[in-house]
């Protein structure tokens, strides 16, 4: 990998020992994982300032925070204000994935306004054109999605989503009987039409290599999406999805060869149950890339509650090896999120992330849960501030009674102060 | 159980058709559950107008909201409208844990409020009126808690929180060294301190006989209260925890003997990789008493956002054979619960419940998951806010928007639309 891909091998040299601290590991066991591609840096060197993150456990789990316009509801101030809310919340990259105004625009002050990571979907840059123009994305050309991706790896972008792994035959499949929901994903979608209509191959699997010149010129991470993920409980784990898996996992070990860092894009809409095999398999037939998860959504009927769901689902596949977790907010299937509903999507999938590090002993995670707990014990206020997930909010719902040393909940039924 | 236990049968014989047909279940299943332990029904006939209401897989997972007064806050009209919100939310039954004000009087108000099923922690109207006295609650008798006992199952409590399973040698386990946190349970905080005070026994134990003759007479289930339970994720599973539950089970068998209904309490703060293993074990040893459990939370550093850790432990518990989950709030450990708190709890356990039943392949559960996921396919929204959790939450978001069929999401980008 460090051979092929000189930025790398920059970042690895001048960042390694401040990652290395970050993530509480050795070294060595970087520089293993970014050779053998189960870990990953995103960092565009285009990307002025961008702040070099690792993806890939055994480093800790990251959250992504999915921002950007929509053509109902394009207000640039207003994702300026969503993406540095996802920051404060603790989120460790951001996506634009703006489809209404003028999306160059839209992400340049994205990027300007943050030094996490930036993700994108470069086809969503080019459909948008011709779906605001009334026009049908499936006329679009080869190269103008590749121009577009060009030009976004130009601009800094560190990583993008790009659906390579739909094929006509697995978006036939999708399309099929058996499925509930079809094809939920706006690329896979966009793509399954293009192939219909032009009876083609989809052009990034076709024109794989000249994705992999682009992305190795800019060490821009490709992020294998999953345009045929289940978009419904009941479609969790069908030939469809597995169809796409096989065919991701054999482009991961092309782009490997290549020196192209790669991350894989799981579900979607997974029962619980089928959680553990989900992940487990992904994760082996796409050689222990780095698995992106969006959710998993543990039940269907949540819209509102998503994100909710979405931490049942994200501290399950965490613990069973996920390693960067798609936040979903109160706004999944509804609407754009607000600020506030990027608040609580960032803060519900840190809780994932947590609880699933928690469990797989990871010492930082450990050690923290331990310190609230002893601060617990000790009654002591400013301790659990410290480690708590959201310090303001102890503050703020415990401030009529601040001065008291039990919360209001129990009062002089603190079974802490009853037994001292 | 039908013979010792006449209220039951009579119960069963009245109601057994409307409780099959709600729980999709046959009569026989119900029978036998209620004869065998597995399965109990809350209902004292003192609780006018009370539905009788089902505990036991396999039938449905079941949601209590804990509401009442504290010390600091205490204000019936607020727990009045608590007790609305918790049953509009679709709680199943709600526990009234005043600790402050009038308790008789709070305790009447609510069963008045509300036709579902009441629990309390009879030991807090004993030890409330020493701490109101500035007393120390470790000076009641023996006699003044079994009077309460006997006062609130006359006025219509259905199932009552005892801590039976508090020895002296379990709380000196849940006391020394190896514990981060000691005992977090109130009930259990203060038989201890009882227990040291005055070098007995705890009295719910050693007069368990009293106490089942008076829960037969008005057919008070037993919810045996895990006073030892972990209240830090380090203390999960540990001797004082196992100690206790060894001790429950003995004591459900007597129960069961005598012809008197019980549930354990279960956990607490447990990391999410011992929920299986607590889960099962507890139910083991219990004799597959209904199982209801306090979250778990995976992690402790959530104040604030525990209702979603709450919910992350609560679907792996339904899914291994917890059968009723006391919901947590955002107000969880800081303060009590206001009527959006919980709402919010409520909603959140709803969704551990739901995300569980799909994963065991409740038939209700997996219908109205498919059902919503077939209306989104249909992009028809009523029938999406007919199936949701909250169908108010769904019409308030898309306000906007309602005359579109794509949600402000994804716009003209929305998948579905674009494979028509």
């Amino acid at each position: 990998m460090f051979k092929k891909n000189q930025i790398l091998k920059n970042y690895f040299n001048n960042y390694i020992q401040q990652i290395a601290d970050e993530e509480d590991l050795d070294q060595g066991q970087i520089a293993e994982g970014l050779q053998q591609g189960s870990m990953v840096i995103l960092a565009n060197p285009k990307h002025t300032g961008v702040k070099p993150t690792l993806i890939g456990q055994p480093g800790s789990i990251k959250v992504n925070a999915n921002l950007g316009t929509s053509p109902f509801l394009n207000d640039i101030d207003l994702e300026i204000s969503k993406t540095k809310a996802a920051e404060e919340a603790g989120a460790h990259t951001v996506m634009d994935l703006s489809t209404g105004g003028d999306l160059d625009s839209i992400r340049t002050k994205m990027m300007e306004s943050t030094a996490l990571p930036l993700g994108t979907v470069p086809i969503y840059g080019v459909a948008q054109k011709y779906i605001a123009d009334q026009r049908d994305p499936a006329e679009m050309t080869s190269s103008e999605l590749f121009e577009e991706i060009q030009k976004q790896a130009e601009q800094g972008v560190d990583f993008m989503t790009l659906h390579c792994g739909v094929t006509a035959k697995g978006a036939a499949l999708a399309r099929g009987e058996n499925r509930k929901l079809g094809i939920v994903s706006r690329g896979g979608s966009i793509l399954a039409r293009w192939m219909e209509r032009n009876q083609k191959e989809n052009p990034l699997l076709e024109d794989f290599d000249r994705l992999l010149r682009i992305c190795l010129e800019y060490n821009v991470v490709i992020s294998l999406g999953d345009g045929l993920r289940p978009g419904a409980g009941a479609d969790a784990g069908d030939g469809a999805q597995w169809q796409e898996v096989i065919v991701l996992g054999e482009l991961a070990s092309m782009a490997k060869e290549y020196g192209v860092q790669v991350m894989i894009e799981g579900p979607g809409h997974v029962p619980l149950h089928l959680i553990q095999s989900q992940i487990q398999s992904v994760k082996r037939i796409c050689h222990s890339a780095p698995l992106y998860v969006l959710g998993p959504l543990t039940t269907d009927i949540a819209p509102g509650y998503d994100h909710i769901v979405g931490a049942i689902g994200g501290a399950l596949a965490g613990y069973y090896g996920a390693d960067f977790l798609c936040y979903i907010t109160p706004a999944e299937h509804l609407t754009l999120p607000n600020e506030n509903d990027v608040w609580q999507g960032v803060k519900a999938s840190l809780l994932a992330a947590h609880s699933a590090e928690i469990s797989i002993q990871r010492p930082k995670s450990v050690d923290r849960n331990n310190a609230i707990s002893q601060a617990r014990s000790d009654l002591d206020w400013e301790k659990i501030k410290e480690h708590a997930l959201d310090p303001a909010i102890v503050s703020k719902r415990r401030e009529k009674f601040a001065s008291r040393e039990e919360c209001a909940m129990c009062g002089e039924f603190c079974a802490v102060k009853l037994l001292r």
